[in-house]
């Protein structure tokens, strides 16, 4: 048994496919234009230059020298004339793929590596091998391979990448556990939207199952279990069952109003990730999107977007809502997100660097793109706009002054927009929480993100192992913030909303409509529990809820004065 | 001509010094001791391991897979049978010392790697070399060469460390320039505290100079002019000479009282890295130690200060302070810090990781030496516990027990302790700030820390030079808490003072008066100046400076407002 972060609820039982490190395309191909695949391989060459000489570049910023060194020599290899010959004299005389001219060489001189009489010599063969790996992946397609899956199974891997997700047939997929990764990486959000069982941060799975092997993944708990005896089995069954019992009872909420017992109505929004979570945001009343997530266009992909494919993108959202409104959050990228297209430099501390707005203030040509497809798009449905990662009023103005000439500029054009596009930001970044008054001047609405303002607020990285357990949107500085949020917000009489893991989990769903919270954006499988809470609700109850939470000194005291309340409602609910 | 982050005015003229990267004391010299230098060497060779070792798991824990098994290419050296037996042959039949023996062995293996025909294998040579130099860095005394200097000259260098510092020689120094760092970072602090001209994050400057070159350094521009024509420095002499007169005028300020013109005294305190800096503390007049930074005990060795090592250094400042107050901050360690006997394990966003108090309290017995240390001295002055990166009051009662422990250990141990040791916390985490009210019912003081305080509420690393200029002391969030801080300690009944940058920087000094600070901590070279502004001052004129510029809604408004003010004060004192 091994224990992880719970990341997505449910029980999966299933055997595992382990999904392994990447691996590239090497069967041998026919190819007809010689010259064409020669210039393949020289622009895979000169791609993996460009990518070794980030490298070195990142370790020299990190005073890395020795690293810097070995990088260098890998690109030895890259200017190597034989190795490049050798390569491509294949190509031509066998008219064979570059793949297989590429691998065939890097063979040959493995050998010779591997037949040295020198341990030094022989494991240099691993350089090699890693400056191959490469180019090879230059020369994939985009994206890794995910094996065939023909049966139901629970993946089993390091880290799922959001290109990964896309590539899996999900229906065949029952749950999710990887070694990397805490309850807000990305798997988890994405197990949560799926409504799949996850367990994530789950160290030295990988090698200790193999496909095949049936597994139990318990995603309450945050359990996994490998070849598990009969009746541990018939146990979690019966668990499963129950578990899916309570989910169907879920689902007669569907069409209800998100209503309290005193009649106030409750908005409830969808967070996405992508076109592809609109059905289930639909299927479950999303009153619309309250944060369409723009990063996946630009994930693991060696060339930006154009500005057709982003506005084909954002019409199909808009279109699909049919009139409700659809907040997009213009791309926001950090020094964590994989995204070769756009050459990030490293950065010592990537959450604290040069991320969302800033990145789109210092790389215009880049938030132009975005912003015409935007106002472009704006015409098809009922769009709004958001900043993320703002932190002062001159950043907000700043993104503004660009959408403004973006839009005379359509105009001008001849294109058509919409008359209206409400613009607004993410509070995320303490500074802007702590002045939400003075951006109720100027903005239309903010959207409160849990996640990241928790993590500056307590300073502390929620993906960092060591230290994840001091990350509690429990702790009281969270809380006054949020409140310090709405209150502002109600007084500037501009819309405030939530977008944070928070907004999602249902132990909150009556202490922030006590604090004067109206709207909510979740993950779209968030929306019927926080439905049943919020029809569960007396607004006086929710009232001395906040009351008391916020005469609370620590997290301790809160998380408990919140779980039992949660219990006292789902029981009251259930009688 | 270059320019760079201004990081201690004043202005310097004189010939550079060159520091290159660390090297090796290489010499051959003749041991006695054939059994014990073996041993050095093996010790060496394990130490190197365990840091390659580290390599590894960072390479690992970012996914870097090329960059883990290059890692392990470079351990394999470290275990190479033949390798070894050449230098142990060499400590034995020629009783040399192991880096002698060392070095010739490399040497020996760089050369036939050097005569190979491939130039792959050529490259390897790096390799090698990094790792031997691994070796030589563990087999040198602690800390980097720093070459014989003679006369006056400005230090050039890529960055210098708290060990280069305590190394150099400082009466010869005239400034600094490097190519790493912001206006916090080690050198901008040690030159501010040395009240010498230093400009820091000078791109690629060390390759453009020659020790010998003569220099100019405006630290109050970031500029550094490399062999300019005698009209340029005859210029610039004439400005140093008029920057001397002025701090001559302040020099005056010594003996007279930090007192506004309505009366109020206002205590001044100095921050301190080490006891080095107590005599300068000492001559401007400081009334205590308001922030002894404990980090250089344990920085860049091999091995953990001893409890009777800690006990002597706080015992020495406590003593020459003579019954004034000492805030001690226990040791306050991250991620971007060279502390090798901690093995720290390496972090993708080390400001918002496993530091300060966090590390204290997975660290116990690191963390009770130091307390033990501190209670023992506590006998030899008035002692104050200050712990840092507090950021909920369940981390601050974990460490007060500690503490506690600590204290009845020594007592019944049969030590002397003194009755009375309050204990406080730095402000420097935005939860922390924004629960002051709470705080304030347990702690006995608190010390707003500006730099990191300000770097978590705007999400801004400081380091980062593609966004350094977001981090802003006038961002209207960053006085509000700084205000929120001071009127809930003061409600509260607890001291409040403040030992971030901001307390040292005269622009503020009004402003914080203004908001109700009584007590102001500072590198010892920026007393005067303050002790100037706080003599020049109206109450009545803070009051309503605060007031006015807690109305204002931007860095650029506020820092306009603050920056008038001081002229119009400095005028009029100069009137």
């Amino acid at each position: 048994m091994y224990k992880g972060i719970p990341a997505s609820s449910g029980i999966a039982i299933c055997p595992a496919l382990v999904l392994p490190k990447k691996q590239f395309q090497l069967e041998k191909r026919t190819i007809q234009d010689v010259a064409a695949e020669k210039e393949r391989f020289h622009q895979a060459l000169a791609a993996t230059k460009t990518r070794i000489d980030g490298f070195i570049e990142a370790a020299r910023a990190q005073e890395q020298t020795e690293s810097a060194q070995i990088f260098k020599a890998h690109r030895l290899f890259l200017e190597d004339p034989e190795l490049i010959s050798r390569v491509e004299n294949q190509i031509t005389q066998e008219k064979v793929n570059a793949e297989f001219a590429l691998e065939t060489t890097v063979n040959f001189y493995l050998d010779i590596l591997a037949k040295s009489n020198n341990a030094y010599f022989r494991e240099r063969a691993t350089d090699l091998r890693d400056v191959a790996n490469h180019i090879l992946q230059f020369l994939a397609v985009n994206g890794p391979q995910i094996p065939q899956i023909k049966e139901d199974c629970i993946i089993v891997t390091d880290e799922l990448t959001p290109s990964d997700t896309a590539l899996l047939p999900l229906d065949k997929v029952q749950g999710f556990v990887t070694e990397v990764g805490g309850p807000t990486s990305h798997t988890a959000i994405i197990a949560r939207s799926l409504e799949l069982p996850a367990v994530v941060g789950v160290k030295k799975i990988t090698p200790s199952v193999q496909s095949g092997d049936l597994i139990i993944i318990d995603g309450e708990q945050g359990l996994v279990l490998v070849n598990p005896d009969p009746d541990t089995v018939e146990g979690y069954r019966q668990r499963q069952e129950a578990f899916l019992r309570q989910k169907k009872e879920l689902f007669s909420l569907k069409g209800l109003a998100a209503r309290t017992k005193n009649g106030q109505t409750i908005k409830l929004l969808a967070n996405i990730g992508g076109p592809w979570e609109l059905p289930k945001a639909l299927e479950y009343g999303a009153d619309g999107i309250g944060l369409y997530r723009t990063e996946y266009l630009f994930l693991n992909r060696e060339t930006l977007p154009t500005e057709e494919e982003q506005f084909q993108a954002y019409k199909e959202v808009l279109a699909k809502m049919e009139g409700k409104p659809v907040v997009i959050r213009t791309i926001d990228i950090g020094g964590d997100k994989n995204m070769p297209a756009l050459n990030l430099e490293p950065e010592m501390n990537p959450f604290l660097g040069c991320r969302g707005i800033r990145f789109c203030l210092k790389n215009k040509a880049l938030f132009t793109t975005q912003l015409r497809a935007l106002y472009r798009a704006s015409v098809h449905g009922q769009l709004k706009i958001m900043f993320p990662m703002i932190s002062s009023l001159e950043e907000f103005r700043a993104a503004v002054k660009c959408a403004e000439e973006v839009r005379a500029e359509l105009i001008a054009e001849g294109h058509s927009v919409s008359g209206r596009v409400p613009i607004g930001i993410m509070v995320e970044v303490p500074s802007a929480a702590i002045i939400t008054d003075l951006f109720a001047k100027e903005v239309d609405f903010v959207s409160i993100g849990t996640n990241d303002l928790i993590q500056y607020t307590l300073a502390v990285d929620r993906m960092n192992k060591q230290i994840s357990h001091l990350y509690s949107p429990f702790h009281p500085a969270v809380l006054r913030l949020i409140k310090l949020v709405i209150d502002q917000a109600r007084k500037g009489r501009i819309e405030v909303s939530m977008c944070g893991e928070m907004a999602g989990d249902p132990r909150f769903t009556s202490l922030l409509i006590g604090l004067g919270l109206e709207s909510f954006s979740m993950s779209p499988s968030a929306l019927l529990a926080v439905k049943k809470q919020i029809r569960a609700l007396k607004n006086s109850t929710a009232k001395a809820l906040a009351k008391k939470v916020l005469a609370l000194s620590t997290a301790e005291q809160i998380r408990a004065a919140l779980e039992d309340k949660e219990e006292r409602s789902d029981s009251s609910c259930g009688s």
